[in-house]
């Protein structure tokens, strides 16, 4: 066969494990939106039937004869990039998904929705035991994948790929104990000041309908396109899709405008790196994202860099007292951007403040990588949590519900994902180093609120590069440098020694 | 192979034929209700995926030959009727979307949203040309599929059987004169009554939030389950869905609240027919519902039989009252049903009273028919429709979006499916005859509000039978009689002498 035709054949058993993604994800919003309460045991069929078709059409003995024949073609090397990835990329997914067994795969696929619905059910009664059994049997079937993906590997570490390709959990320590070296004199700094924040600034009683209006501006001054987009209400913020129809949600509350406004940003900025896959990659493993992480710098990129600048609210306070009335009339700038900046050890992850927000990431790492291994079991589970919290941010966790329960990723079977977070905080500050030299008036263009030069940027160097690369790779080609927190720990210190003074 | 393994293995191969449907069902009611603009290429694709998907599970060689293998057991008839009825089912569907090329399938599936799409935009425009060469593409492909099932028929009769099995164009053309002419002279009475209605009565303003609560309370009234359902609103009101997830919409208009009211008691109709399909028969084809006519017989029964009945005002208005404020505090309950009654011939369907409705469908039958038989071309399709309308109702179509372009059927692709909402009438009023013997004070049940006896009656009869008998079976087995338009003629003449006095 000629190798040209072995690759438009190998694109056509991919496009239908592609196409497939997209409905699942429609399913998945679906699930988490608008799905009438008693149609989870339905939708876990639905699910598990999209599971059962990608996994079919991805395990297919042709696509390991076509990649064979091109790889051994004599012309294989002179495939330009762009096809070779397809080629690594189709054999990477072909190779994993086939050391599962498909009966697996629809189990997990199955259980899923009823186990978050159970975890949503537990949260809602903050009972631990309630979610258990469904927990236990996710974390059972998690370690069957584990170990059937290399049972010579610690479950975390044959999972991580997925996530994270080219990391692993001894990766991540590294650069985990260098970041928190990092952060706690950070935060010592900033909870020892005296110049504290008065977060009464920002907790002010703002109606929906306004929160509403501002979703749809912010979301559309980061050039999140809502022509291929739109914004609903979920308990948990997300962001789902593929090129022209990506969603996200928020959620509301009307003391504190804040958490939606940087829900909004945040997910935005999943949504645009959705959205700016390069077009002509549509439908080919090359046109997904590059990880979870790198998602997750984009997203944290908008949220935070941006979005908590003083420059950005230099622009942004004019128009959010324009938009909001007399709400926020009184409030000075930098008084504000102390408010929206206060570090607090807490004990929430998504509204914790960007210094202290990677320890979180750092205690769930730890445990999941322990859990899983069975270092810990799910009896022990919640005092292991509430111990680590106590010792990394000196908090005492009264309930499960916001201890062990906050967070949805387990439930989901999404073991080995959290350290992604962290990571999009490390990719992204390493990305700002460079749009400093790139555009040097970066500042100047964030208080003018012309954002389109940084996300041109972001669009030009991460989106649309699309998934050519893997993290490493692509950090090392924006950046010329290995991974490293130094940068991350470099704009924190610049950041916070401003607004607190030290 | 045992007769029971391959009975088993057979309700296997059908089990992913329904859970993609109902996927599609989710992906359907997404693209009408909260799908991005933008995304209707990308919905094309998905669409197509699972139409293809659909068409090879069913069309499965092994399909065939477990149908072989059972069918030629001689254990054969010692299946029960259920059994049987599955085998017969799936050898129907196995028979007909083989004759039906893969890549045909894929074609229409791709092209269906986009047709949907500019239609919308050019019934907006009430522009027909905009719309023209879609439908040109649409009835392309619909008559290559009518050939490939069978060329010796007439494209309508070829497609008749998946609407309305058992069927055809002449059954349904003699149907039809007899309808015809026993609507005539009953229209006659009422528009030449003196004792015409006023329907200010029912065009007062009602704020939506209002109009809302309405429909939470019918919707529950008649028995739709909420937890396993949900009222969205769209530009034209639909049901879909399966078992445990059934969704309706509506659309609402300030200044007329029965329209929305209707649509509600319409598809809630709908609504309880596919939440009370018998639970065991569950993703097995018997566990379908029996044809669009039958569907369209209960939506049509709690539209019509109930909801415009003037027992159910007597129950209703002071309900509706006391919901509404002082809107409605000075209407009469006979003036009231009058208004709600008025027979008028007019151009839109889907509110056209229960008198003049059947000539709509009379209208599209015989449009649609000569269409796919080329009798008629899309250039003179405007002209033919404004001139029945002239010759039936009486009308002047003015534009085409209240002409030609009101219905979303033939975008989507669904001609020969019309018939099944004349069809629906004449099915219920058969209904309304035994139920009449069967709980002969039904009318005081209605009275005071108690719909459960009725519902439950339907539940046994038609929604727990689900797909066991073919229409004119089902009917049969209910009534003892053949299908005829008689019931339904006598059930409009006692309704309307009554209102009209004649």
């Amino acid at each position: 066969m000629d190798i040209n035709d072995a690759y438009e054949r190998l694109l056509k058993e991919v496009y239908d494990y592609i196409v497939l993604l997209q409905i699942k994800n429609i399913l998945d919003w679906d699930f988490e939106t608008y799905m009438p309460s008693k149609g989870v045991e339905q939708r876990g069929e639905e699910l598990a039937m999209i599971a059962k078709l990608r996994h079919d059409r991805i395990t297919n003995p042709k696509i390991g004869e076509l990649i064979q024949a091109i790889k051994n073609d004599p012309n294989y090397s002179s495939l330009d990039l762009v096809k070779r990835r397809n080629v690594v990329l189709t054999e990477r997914e072909y190779n994993r998904e086939s050391k599962i067994p498909k009966e697996l795969v629809e189990k997990i696929a199955k259980h899923t929705p009823i186990a978050i619905d159970t975890w949503k059910k537990a949260k809602k009664e903050s009972n631990y035991l309630l979610f258990k059994p469904a927990l236990d049997k996710m974390i059972e079937l998690t370690k069957e994948k584990a170990y059937c993906l290399d049972p010579d590997k610690e479950p975390f570490d044959a999972l991580v790929e997925k996530y994270e390709p080219g990391m692993s959990s001894a990766h991540y320590s590294a650069l985990f104990k260098e970041l928190k070296e990092g952060l706690i004199p950070v935060i010592q700094k900033c909870i020892s000041s005296p110049n504290q924040p008065n977060i009464t600034l920002i907790k002010r009683k703002l109606p929906i309908s306004i929160q509403k209006q501002l979703s749809e501006d912010i979301s559309q001054l980061v050039l999140y396109d809502l022509e291929r987009g739109r914004i609903d209400e979920t308990e948990h913020p997300f962001t789902t899709g593929y090129y022209d129809d990506v969603r996200i949600t928020t959620h509301y509350y009307e003391e504190d405008f804040s958490d939606s406004f940087y829900s909004v940003l945040h997910e935005a900025g999943h949504g645009i790196y959705e959205q700016n896959l390069l077009q002509e990659y549509k439908y080919q493993l090359v046109g997904e994202f590059a990880s979870y992480g790198i998602h997750e710098s984009q997203s944290r990129f908008i949220e935070n860099l941006i979005g908590r600048s003083s420059e950005f609210w230099e622009f942004y306070l004019p128009r959010l007292k324009k938009m909001t009335g007399n709400v926020f009339s009184d409030v000075e700038l930098d008084l504000f951007v102390h408010a929206l900046n206060e570090v607090k050890p807490s004990k929430i992850r998504i509204t914790a403040d960007e210094v202290t927000y990677s320890l979180h990431i750092i205690i769930r790492f730890e445990i999941e990588r322990d859990l899983l291994a069975g270092k810990i079991t799910t009896d022990q589970l919640p005092d292991v949590w509430n111990e680590k919290y106590r010792e990394y941010l000196g908090v005492d966790v009264e309930n499960d519900a916001e201890g062990v329960l906050q967070d949805t990723h387990w439930a989901g079977g999404s073991f080995s994902y959290f350290p992604s977070y962290a990571m999009g905080n490390i990719y992204n500050a390493h990305m700002l180093e460079i749009i400093a030299r790139d555009i040097p008036d970066y500042k100047e263009l964030i208080k003018k609120g012309e954002l389109n030069f940084i996300i041109d940027w972001l669009v030009e160097n991460v989106h649309s590069v699309s998934n050519l690369y893997d993290p490493p790779e692509l950090i090392k080609r924006i950046t010329g440098e290995e991974i490293s927190p130094k940068y991350f720990i470099k704009y924190l210190e610049e950041k916070f020694s401003k607004i607190y003074g030290f």
